[in-house]
């Protein structure tokens, strides 16, 4: 079982997952996508992979062909479900038992498409398929976060081609949505507004940061942007689930998230990406058993962060915590406006 | 100028550094090293470098062959030195202006040598170059920080071959060396003990990520390493401030940075690294203009941080500061120790 460590200095937890057990000959210089003479994630390969979990499929029973999107457990998962939560201390130091769920949702049963190239009816069906394992794994009190995030290319550590995203539920919260969720908590509590609200109206207003606004969604640069063309993608109106998104809305998150991906491709020319899904975490479960199965975290704002894998993170940005961007967001975004999608 | 900006809920500082002007089309799909006829830092190249600021130099006068190590400001510098510190607050963010210092330590005249090759009295030169630089920079008090870093190997960041290190100088405490400044004084309030002497003798007494002891020094492997094969490098005996080293000091931990690195290239194959020393900070101006340049940090342990490069950084990590390791700490700490150096 994977283990988790605390680091007392850093703050930060690390998952130690040896199951994947990578020895100094693993390592090799370059990063390189598995062979797969028949790639696991096609039609007529659904034997190849575990058991599926859920899917969307017109079609044809459980784990054959007929799927639009099919949600597998991760063959090589850094967490798993089975086993009892026990945290200990160890000199200056903490250790966790390595719980939690790692899913794999397959985007589409074509090989040769990415997201950006799917219909926005396409992308819906991704979008449906998030909202409900995340709604499902919150049953489950001991997974306290779901990481719902993509790696787009190899260099963005897909080590399968074949279009997916994958979702980790993690028995703590993460570093960085705790820092966010206690922001927005003490933001509230003096002001009595969501300070993701505020930014959005400042960006609104100042517009220079901002790449496509639709109805409901709006896409832009952020301001301290770590990377060169960075991008959130926010809902315009306050909203702190993405799980509570109805149809309709994420059928209008689609078009917004096709939109984004394609000025992304055709300005940097198909570039290596991450994006993660950042939303209110389920309710905890000192609070007992409670009837609704959504967060209570209502000051929360949900988003969807986009980073391109266009730089080297290097010396100085790990060891400060600084980082160097050499595209200012306001060019980024003047770009990514004018792309010929 | 360049600009420092803040970002209210990741609670991070970004350089926006435009003059480095990164445009689309410059992003490549591979990050390459630089094309240069003839390398700035060799013998006989002195001129197509800025003038230098500091060489350790047997013979000949400034800029021109001669030396064992030399300083240069950086020809591309992400901040710099003229100007006046200002912040303001601008909507929800900050921003700050860019002053600081970015020096290159060019680490030998020898094109084809690492720093793990050299000898160690060629080493103790480079340490004695950061030392001289470190004191001379904090006698101004606009810089908060000096970042001492190395990147090795294209994949790591760094653009040019020839070994060098890089110093760069910050109008404000980076959040990485604030965290750990932070815990050491708290746990120092309430226990009257330094935290890292805490860690290193649970780790001399335990054992299993000892890479290496010396009388004075002890190379490890971090207990919660994000990365596989991450190592520090500590003084056994604590030291707040790496400035405070003498010679002879010096002279031990060159032995041991040798020993470190060595082992490394032999274990990984010359893998791509970044470094970074963590020291304590220099004294704060509004305790007024002190006798002693040095830091008044006691609570601290400065140390060196070492991180092969060998994974991708992809979404989950990005995007939760959660970080997934395949590679536990025991096993990259018996493989080092095992080396054939």
């Amino acid at each position: 079982m994977s283990e988790l460590r605390w680091d007392p200095l850093k703050l930060h937890w690390v998952i130690i997952a040896t199951e994947r057990g990578r020895r100094p000959r693993d390592f090799q210089a370059e990063p390189q996508e598995k062979e797969v003479a028949s790639c696991p994630f096609c039609y007529g390969n659904e034997d190849k992979t575990p058991a599926e979990i859920f899917a969307i499929r017109p079609s044809g029973p459980a784990n054959s062909p007929g799927w639009k999107v099919r949600v597998i457990p991760n063959k090589y998962p850094v967490l798993r479900v089975e086993g009892e939560v026990k945290s200990k201390g160890y000199g200056v130091y903490d250790v966790m038992s390595g719980i939690g769920a790692h899913e794999v949702i397959i985007e589409t049963p074509r090989h040769d498409q990415g997201l950006a190239d799917l219909s926005p009816s396409e992308i819906t069906d991704v979008l449906k398929a998030y909202r409900t394992r995340y709604v499902d794994l919150r049953r489950d009190f001991r997974l306290r976060y779901m990481v719902l995030f993509k790696n787009h290319g190899i260099r963005a550590g897909a080590t399968l081609a074949h279009s997916h995203s994958q979702l980790i539920a993690v028995p703590l919260t993460p570093p960085v949505a705790a820092t966010e969720l206690k922001i927005c908590r003490e933001f509230f509590e003096s002001k009595e507004r969501c300070i993701f609200c505020d930014l959005i109206n400042f960006e609104l207003e100042s517009g220079s940061r901002i790449v496509k606004e639709f109805p409901n969604f709006v896409t832009m640069t952020p301001y301290a942007s770590c990377f060169p063309f960075e991008l959130r993608l926010y809902p315009k109106k306050h909203s702190h689930d993405f799980a509570l998104m109805d149809d309709a809305q994420l059928g209008e998150l689609a078009i917004a998230m096709k939109d984004m991906l394609l000025r992304l491709k055709t300005v940097l020319k198909d570039p290596p990406y991450n994006f993660i899904l950042h939303t209110a975490p389920p309710r905890q479960p000192r609070l007992g058993k409670p009837e609704y199965w959504g967060s209570i975290e209502y000051d929360y704002h949900w988003h969807i962060e986009l980073v391109p894998r266009l730089t080297q993170i290097a010396g100085f940005e790990w060891g400060t915590g600084f980082y160097i961007n050499p595209t200012s967001p306001e060019d980024a975004a003047a770009f990514l406006r004018e792309a010929d999608i």
